[in-house]
């Protein structure tokens, strides 16, 4: 009886997790998941995006777009490009890789080998970064305009840093405006990923494919749900629980989801919808429009348009559920 | 002066914190808590399970699950056991440890001494362990049913592996089935630590005493709450804010809330529950049936029901709110 | 062609990110923004407290408040007191530093310079840390009210040392109760980066501003959205997605919204909202009401009030919807 | 061929590193060497002391002898002793521990089990923690001894702090005392991995069983090699590559080496003894002598001597080799 | 005057450190060097194995090693093998890479591009890697030969565990014969980065080409040196600041040193050499011999000899200088 | 009995460390020490600079001297000014802090207020680091001559880059000529930190205030000393264990010694010291000399002497104890 026992109460023949034959049973259940997945949809075998590097290269990115709020408060006006340079190289050097990676995963899973179509995805890689690196000006520019909004918006903000470091919904904003950009260039599934890491921090989930104009802000946040093929105009306001989604799910004729139609919301410019709000389907909310609190609609409606809902006892709601 | 004063600004008179003072009352208010609470329930002197060492338990315990999407990304079929089996190893060893802690903390919070009881809680706990490593190819062959429901479910998926490393209601899944069983084997607090770290992470609350079967996809996610008394049957599909809930808590002879009564919603197969949707009460949803977007519902319904809400201006919502 | 050809995949000349273009077009738009900012905010030089040291000198000051539970298992009772002290001296030391950042900050905001002003925000930040230290004890005894609610209010609770360990309700009540003492010492910005960092981690979203009396409780909590002007009594109960919000936001003469109005409502005495309900406006709750579930209201109600909705099928539910 | 191929330019076939026959011959080899060792020395089957641990567990202890220098440079008046207490509490916590294991490792090798001895163990490790506890403001009062013998001894020093920083010297005499403490109180396992963790830092070999004066000081220090049973007196100072070894090692009937020997040379008060000097055996080095440089010396000197060697052109250096 | 200058005492315009006239300066010296060295040595622009990454490396070889020792103490009979097999995985994984870039680096310096080779340094990694890894049980015999020559030749050891754990001499062994093994197979950067953590770690300087026998022991080992051609054999033991040199250096023709000459000695088994002699040149030193301490020595030595330097007072020391 | 006792085995009062009389009397010797160190040396009350901070300091100045060797090897030529900028930047920022922490130490030492003399060690500390800033280029070319050196002096070396990445010899020379431009601008203390961490790596002890030519290689290196006045000349080689040291230090008319003085050799151009030669005293050894292995010397000697010892046996080794 050796001090082991002693230190955690247990003898060696105490503890019997069979683990030989655990570890069998888990290979067989694998072994039939991949079997069988790869006639479903050809995956198990090849390498995926790696989220815990695109977080760090996202932190990155995002260091070097806010340098002295989001990167380093100690950087001066004659140092902050060396920093913006240094951190910009570090993150497009790793997402060159994952976004590599990506691209092979899907040529693989559609032809079973890289072989024949060589340096495709190689050459697809470089256009992807290029274009990414040169579309973050415009970005900043974006999330600049997002930041007014929120000052703009929210009676309780004091100044534009307490939106850039306190408010989840610039934080989602910053994340879906790279993911869109990479959802665009064709990884979808890179995208993914860092929309989700925004969404489990901030309780907001935007899916990497909806296009969404400058001076956007969510206010709180919890709950929103914006879906893939939402457009957003300028100077549009969220707050909490507020729902962009799909009204229905046509099926093909052998009974599968038809992947890819237009399904979620057209939201104008200038547009406030206020928590708990759900709009459903293809439809346009027209410019300047307000929708109250709670709103469940599923048409569309002209400009300008207020619409509520009226409380259980009739009092009329008129500016709706701001906090 | 020293030079810490020429360093934070201060100096040392300056900064009365009233430190003994504070740390005084502070132990005043500790000893009165533990005095009262012990009358209460007993707490306040026992060792706790600690939540971060579980995280890591349960994250050892992932990447044997699914170790090469994961756990290593370069993990090849002749390895694969290897790096299972040493997981496994580790996340047990650990997880005895733990299980044994919570079973003292109830057996001491309950006769104030181990030393009447010897050897009992050493003798569970290794059984409690064993069952939990045997449960896991089960759990694994579950999961990959849930994984198929999301690719089925979600227009916008693109492959079993976007869900799988992506989709938070998947990730919910994951670590419920795992809290699930260690619920049933007689360790609540380590089940409920385990549940509340998916919740925190994905915004989706299930209780681990719920009982889900397999095929079960979540939508979007935040916002769900599963209550501890909940059924759900064999392929059933909920989107964001659903609540699967208790209609009233009946209160005992001294006014206490009577615990462990079953108050919470049967679900049975093949039901789909849109957004919103609020379903209170142990009463049954019957086979096949379709509960639309923001319903409030407290009695059972049929098989093949469809249960919807009008929207404020009469239009019928046939398909619900997924989106 | 060198190694790092092989190693990647690709030649130096392939990858043309247009760095030197790239960081140019970043540093115009940010003076540009720094310029426009500055005539909105004048924000955009000045150093802001750091959220992550924030967090660390939270996570210091829990451990001081519940030493044995969140700090360290292995603290005897002879041992106690050194660790509350030492973990206390190390937070308020680096509190004060993040204290006067917030001050300087928002003088230098406002003055320009902070010659002029000469000491004031040094003298001012070691009263905001006294106080703040001395009030840790009342803190204490609020959060120690705050868990017994827990137990009493949840029948899945077992004991208070689950409520204080997994309730996420509890958790935020924790960061909150810090947050509002800084926030009425006057560093509104380090309360609201305490808070988002419990808003982050619970999906519960307290502004620091709002005060709340003892033995507070809110069940599952994601959702939960609590105004900066709320005014809520002892012993009073939440569920998921209450919100406590503002009816209407008045503009003044110049279109911008009136900042600091008292806009949220008033909730007396043990009061309980059922999930879902939606509270606007500056509005009383009477002592000893019950708000049913998802309701949706906006002026003022009695004591001993019983709010509910009818469901769809004119079931009036007495309960409510706590799960 | 998977991507994993592309990624390390290696195809899985390709790699056959035979781990499975690799690992058998280890088990192998690992097993034969536990069974021929146990027969020798009965070593190979207990928990033996952890250095990463002992090394975490004297930083503690060093920050709480010299709390502002070598602790927290933010230490003030009023704190140090929250301070000082916290530390030795953390270190003397895990001390225990670790002596613990080492008694019991002795325990086991003698008898093979721990039942018949019962408590024994666990008794003796507090009356070592107890008094090593004790010891400590002793350890300080030498260690400032030896602080003030470095400033008087090197005239490139400029302070005391520079010596407590920047000696190699000072670092090994701190290790020194703690582990030659260790090492009387009878865990000699424990304190030889203390001195070595000082040898690998500084080159200075000092067997924790020397028993060593205050005032002591070797400068530069890299090639000192001072065996277990060397006695110091008080004032002495050593420089580089100083032996103080045993000149044979007498063998008993069986062919061992006889063990416990006093064998390692006695230096009186006052010594000087210069680089590369070699003093071998039992033997003593009067009060007051000064041993010159590379100076190799086999039998005892009245006190007041002055030993040195002639270097090979007859010109005799009076002062040695300090430098 | 931002407040930057109040946190560290300076303003932007006092701290003028010219860095873009450094930067271009640097780059300068940098490219000239690089033009320079091509001519010398062809060096400069391929990239080279990472020192950080194959101390890993080897502290996982050692883990699987000595599974229980230096891996982990938790580890019992039935899950060894895991951990073991675990841990080779991950190490051998890592090196493959380190050994393609090493042999990358040497013929890409040799030819200039590695296009024309193809195929061949990946050939050669799997060879080596493979060769390396089936050499393991073989070390590990060795290394516990080593154990018992140092637990027979020190009075002061207690047990093998004590060698395995403190004694430097055991620690540049295990390192020494790991290194040796890849220095043989053809990747000698590899392995002279190896030798140079021990030689850091225990001031022992082991050249990786030097051949050694089971069973040998360095007591102390600060100083001491052995070079590449040495040739060791069986149950060697040696003391501090032993040197095993080269007499001279033949330059050839052109001025430069020949390389790769036989030029250190050769140790015959059962010889012992006392502390800081000095053993110079391709001599033979007999089987069974002593060599004395402080001893220079340029020529051979036939078997049993006893060679000794009289000390300054005539004392012949027969026993030698071991400690 | 909690179950503390059970984990650790002991009980709450069998563990008397004595804790507070243990604080108590370190307290009390704490007291005195700076009470009697005050009357030796002013010392005790000021913070001093961070070696740890130092350490890294000196890592990224490293990493910027050698951007693709000791930096990031997936640099390129577009971008390597980028990271040596933003590393300076990284580096120079914190060592002005540690600067002027080392005046206001000795200032504050002198004068106790640092009142009294206002901005002046600001300005000085402004100085230092431009002056240093701008030394870093001649640096580079000094260690790039160093490398050279390395690879022509050893018949084992391959390329320049093994000289880099192994040679102990190259990286105290790294360590040194920037700790020696440190010493030389007025920070000793700070240049001793890094003094000592390359000696404690390396065994190589060189004081930062020695004046070393450029194409300077030691070999080996471990026991090297080399002293604070020493001079050295032009492509100067060493082997390991010389001595360039002091042979007396004369005392004042107080007893103390007197500081300051030219005590140590000058070595002038193109001499080679092989291994264990102890050099003493202000003397010259003339260009061009050879100074055979363990030579004891201390009188000056002229250009191309061949200075030897015989060995017992009286072999003349011409060509002495390089390895």
């Amino acid at each position: 009886m050796s001090d082991i026992i002693r230190n955690t109460g247990f003898g060696q023949n105490d503890s019997n997790w069979d683990l030989p034959q655990v570890v069998a049973e888990l290979k067989h259940v694998r072994l039939s998941a991949r079997h069988n997945n790869s006639k479903l949809s050809e995956s198990g075998s090849y390498e995926l995006p790696a989220a815990d590097v695109l977080v760090n290269i996202v932190k990155e990115i995002i260091s070097a777009l806010f340098p002295r709020r989001l990167g380093s408060p100690s950087l001066r006006d004659d140092n902050e490009d060396f920093f913006v340079s240094h951190k910009l190289f570090i993150a497009l050097s790793a997402l060159q890789r994952q976004v590599l990676t990506e691209l092979n995963y899907f040529y693989l899973k559609k032809h079973g080998s890289v072989q024949e179509i060589k340096q495709r995805p190689e050459v697809r890689t470089v256009e992807i970064v290029n274009h990414f690196s040169k579309s973050l000006p415009k970005i900043r520019q974006l999330l600049d305009q997002d930041l007014i909004a929120g000052l703009k918006g929210d009676p309780a903000a004091n100044c534009l840093d307490e939106i850039l470091l306190c408010y989840p919904g610039m934080r989602a904003m910053i994340y879906h405006r790279l993911a869109h950009e990479l959802y665009k260039s064709g990884v979808p599934l890179i995208a993914r990923i860092i929309s989700e890491v925004a969404h489990s921090d901030t309780g907001i989930d935007i899916h990497p494919g909806a296009t969404i104009g400058g001076g956007f802000f969510i206010d709180h946040g919890t709950g929103v749900v914006i879906g893939e093929t939402a457009i957003i105009g300028e100077r549009v306001r969220l707050y909490q629980a507020v729902t962009l989604g799909a009204k229905r799910f046509p099926a093909g004729a052998n009974g599968e989801l038809t992947k890819g139609l237009a399904r979620h919301p057209i939201v104008e410019d200038d547009v406030v919808i206020y928590a708990g709000a759900t709009i459903l389907g293809r439809i346009t909310i027209g410019q300047g429009s307000t929708i109250g609190g709670n709103v469940w609609l599923t048409h569309s409606v002209p400009p300008n348009s207020h619409v509520t809902q009226a409380d259980f006892n009739n009092d009329i709601v008129s500016g709706g559920l701001g906090i």
